[in-house]
């Protein structure tokens, strides 16, 4: 297949996430987050999907970076982080737009504090995939290959 | 009447608003929103207000601005949408200053999720519209003119 | 414009109301609900509306009344009072009729007692005013001037 | 003493209270209404008080009551029996006056179904007696007598 | 059987059901109240029952029909609408008195807003039937003829 | 009128109604679940419709029962005892069929321990009657008659 | 009426009513509770009762003394105070004796915190008086002269 | 790579599963369960796993599997519908086993009711993948390859 | 003592039981389950009581079980495991027999997870026991020994 | 056996245990709390154990008793009574010793009100027995022979 | 600087912090109590304060000293430990005092059981200082001085 | 003590703390934020201590310089005002660095707006001072000082 006119998915992450690999690895793995982008990269290009990979601390960037997935991009895997649990911006963004999300967490929230059970985002999203670390970024963009119909 | 020492309402627009006239318009209206700020605008001449019209995704940038507002406005019409319902920052903001902040809402909030029933801002405010599209935006003016004893 | 077949707005009055100017004049005003009454006509005219002006402390009757506007009129300004926060019955006789109903409050019911907080007519209202005292009862005519497209 | 200008007590009996003597006489006792209200005129007598005794089973004629009372009454002793529970309309119409108001009930409110343990009226009463059948009533002349400084 | 000495059944309907066959017709049919007071009475003529069918917007109305009943009546089919979810007025009317009451609803109260769950009647009440239109009506009725071994 | 095709309903009845007429009769009557069954059938051959009646104390049983209905029968009659109150998996099975439900209780669930007040039945079902005993099994079995339109 | 054998009501105050005369006088008056004491006394002897007046901090000491009540009094005017709100085990001792027990509040509770709104007391006592002061022992006197029958 | 020894999922699937195809195809998708298993089963070869695809209506048949499970299969993947809900006992039995468990719905569990907000499994679960239809089994096979480190 | 006419106490054991001896063994302990029920019948042998030992992942054998026993047995010692806190139906069967139930928990569920701090089981119960592992059955026998009144 | 070095169980009752046998015996039994002491002394005998029994009605001498307990006994049964639902204190002082509790209660406190159904003390505990009256004791006192391996 | 008329800091220690030092050192730390009170004592010299140190385990002599120190104390530093969570009696002490307090815990409150998170205390406290170990004591003491401007 | 390899606290002010000295003075005191910076640095100078000092009224900027402090500073003190109620980011952020955070707030928030009485950091700090106005900062210096043992 020609690798032409890609699709495009953003991979949003929120805050903290920059930290990965030093912060509690027990909970969220070893691998460092550009590590994860390179990994996510690397196994879009198998399903002929751009991945542009980003991380912030703050919530208004999120809701910017959302909006401009709505115009630009075809998916949008999101890990709002703790942004997940506080967040209604974030969530109107994701209403506000045509874009499909899938809500990613590395760690299995259920099993961790009551206030992270509650997502403003998961009713919104198409789907959520949480409690597999780095994978579940890779079966998000599988997810996303199958919904999209690339190969 | 002369133009000379006019007062200024400031005009603050929260999160996803500056997707309004593509965001689901049965709920929000089909007009954009520089159309809504040049609505107002000239509807704010008819009582020599004039109107500084602004918008942001960011919680703290309108933190920023009530602030600013504190000092150099004469009220302020507050749409903080999303943050309405999660910020306690912005409440802050608002009892720390003095200037009267009028709260409006595009669409009737209590008609949508139970999360959106409850405002930080609303019981810091002067009074409430909700529910009239852009026209709220107009009835605030016109609240302000009364309140400003401006013609 | 002649003034030939006008359009009317019922104004409905709630419990207590009767007593404004005397009640609580910090949280209420100074102008008795005739003078309110007067004032409200007065600017109806200059939209070219007609008002019917009425008080009751019986939810039964709110319930009669509003049934009545359901046939004759063509926008129902409502401030229920005390039923707004205990009335299911006059919340089913707004679902029940076609005609626009604006609910006005004139103190900051967000700024008053936990109870006061849930009102069981704004999910059936059009939109909601509150905390601008009797000048709410103004802006709501506005705001059916504009519905009703009158100049 | 002389009977010159005496001091008027309105005591206002809520719904239901026109069956007593018939209805579950272990909860409320075996005096009819009549009766006690005959009781409470006599007894008034001796503190030089006049009693003006009421029942209605409607929200909205307690309200005018109340409001009545605002104007010629020097004390409201009431028995709201469920509008207790369920009523703002009653609580605004003794807020909004400076007639002082007892609470009383026959039966001891807190030992029944929990939805009587809420009291819409008693923080905006002078005070509460309960649980004392129509002795009840005679106590709350009393404590008028007491407040009203009559012998 | 003889027509002699009936007994009677007294059909109560609270706020709004006089507006039926115009209002929701979706939710509440197609029928108008005094449609099926004319279907009720003559079905109960196969019972040799008495049908005394009634409609108010006021609680205090329904509270003085229910005493009425307790003395004449021998059985009270209760369609207390909205009254249903906030009269602890209306259930102490049923408390009072020893006709026993069916609760009958038009439609089904549990697919709906989530504060018709609560009724201050049922737990009053000898049996509840909700959900099948008029024909709510006529099975208690037979309800009623099973009650008071009528044919 | 012939047997011809008769139309089926299911009676579908929960855990311990087996021991109907042992346990606790003065809540439940004293009539055993064999004798209710075989008054229904009886009752139903008025209205030409055939019953098929059964109970089992399983959970997975009632889903299988009501999946099975699903295919085969023109209405259920649904007592699923104290399932109502906790099974998910029944409202599932209700919801998946397009065969219509009548709850029935024989007792007054209302007037019994809170956690009887809720049913995950309720709003998946065409109507709820209960609190007449054996006889709200007769009143839906005519409710049913009216719904299929059978004589 | 000869002074023989004398009815004995024990009067018992919980923490720091010690205090009274001196603490926030505009909320408990400006008595001291050995006045208060004085004046019960006194009043008691119009009605040919003793009063056993007694104050303490601990709640043991209360407990104790009421299971000596239990023993010895022909009644309790019990004011817990703060225990009111907290303890279970005052209410045990309470239900555990035959004397009836008044529960009096100086203060309106109900008109504080919401913490004070519940007493685990109400519903084991024969009634509640609150909100009049030092003029709540004098009534709850006059209540028991009542109960007990004596001039 | 050989057909030698195989790991083995168990893939369990809760109550009205069997009705998929049928049952609300816009919420569960078109596929039947066999289909669903014919093409998990498919896909798992390409990881040289081995699939087992049960269906039950029985919470304690899920109890019996799981514990199955545990002695002689490398991972489960559940759906076990309304038992995710309210199951404590599957719960208990996937904490008493050390086989891995993915938990997988087909609909997005957080954009239904209320009551499918809260599973008894996440939190013992690996991790959970929802709102992705048939395709969730897929993925959740991929997870396990990368768990068990099969190609 | 003879042999002759022994009572017997049915010890019902629910999901997950079976696993015990390799399941968490430091929250159940090291026996296995029939190691428990041997050890049981050779105590119960003391008081002269024989002892029917069953487990069962399934809810509904459990109701089966608890009606058999109200036929056949003198007492009930039930483990419900998970059960104890979601089952209704295992409640109403305890209270429609008359044979008395003891409660019995191997861990200390107080200790544990909120969720199995309430028990549907308990208030029926004649008593409860946990904490005590293995020893509490034994306990239990005991305490039917005692109210058997066996030696 | 030698009489030689006896370990001690301190037995600790709370509040109202003192009016055992006269306070409300269809409750708590006829025994006083002097012969249920006796009892348990001559049974704990049987297992060579020394009982040093005692009972208070106030919160801070069971605090005093139970540091007591940590240095010189080997065992506590705990009947706080009242004090089990409201104190912390008794709950830390419990934790900060190395003793272990056994949790005693006469009655079933599940089948009482609400409020006694939460224990503060009972995940400190060892395990608890509630139900069996005085026999209660008893079961107790096995429980610590078996734990501290006394014949 | 002269020790002349030196200001008086009561430092009063609730129930079981008697015990510090064995009790949970890895939560309250290894020094006991009258090593911290001696520490205190000293650092307290620094300021010119003296220091009166004292511990109870009973709530109400915890009220007797806070009155205690209404009069003839300038501070108080309470750790009421267990009673912070429960007592309005030690809240009213204080709100019936002038003499400031400062509420200190060694743990840090909040990283514990959800019931320690709410303190009857600290919003009649001047500040709360928690999770400093004996150190807090020495802030508090820091903060007194600030606080009455001694050196 | 040489003044070489200073330790550095970073001191981290929230949304709307710039406005110290201008906003509700009575509740924040009358020092600016600047004075209340150059206070605490020269206080922090008696420690050898250095203190970076900052504000921001934006979340995501406070979640950045906290994980900067986690590289380069030894303590943080971190004033977080409105977010400190709203912020699991900032929560999140103090987690996974390992440098400790004092909780500082000026004001007594346990006086204040019951959702102001929840800390999203307070179970992730070392400790917690509040009430104390800027003195609050400097008793954190100290408490840091002796934390890390400088002099």
């Amino acid at each position: 297949m020609s690798e032409a006119p890609q699709k495009t998915i953003m991979v949003l992450n929120g805050p903290n996430l920059n930290l990965l690999g030093s912060r509690e690895p027990e909970t969220y793995g070893n691998l460092t987050l550009p590590e994860i982008g390179k990994m996510i990269k690397e196994h879009a290009q198998n399903h002929d999907l751009n991945v542009d990979f980003r991380q912030t601390n703050h919530e208004g960037t999120l809701v910017d970076w959302i909006q401009e997935a709505g115009d630009g991009a075809d998916g949008i895997i999101l890990n709002a982080a703790a942004y997940t649990h506080t967040s209604v911006a974030i969530r109107d963004a994701i209403a506000a737009i045509n874009t499909p999300v899938i809500e990613v967490h590395l760690s299995n929230v259920f099993a961790r504090e009551e206030f992270r059970h509650h997502s403003f985002v998961s009713d919104q999203a198409a789907g959520v995939i949480c409690g597999f670390g780095a994978t579940g970024y890779v079966l998000a963009i599988d997810a996303f290959a199958s919904m999209l119909r690339v190969n």
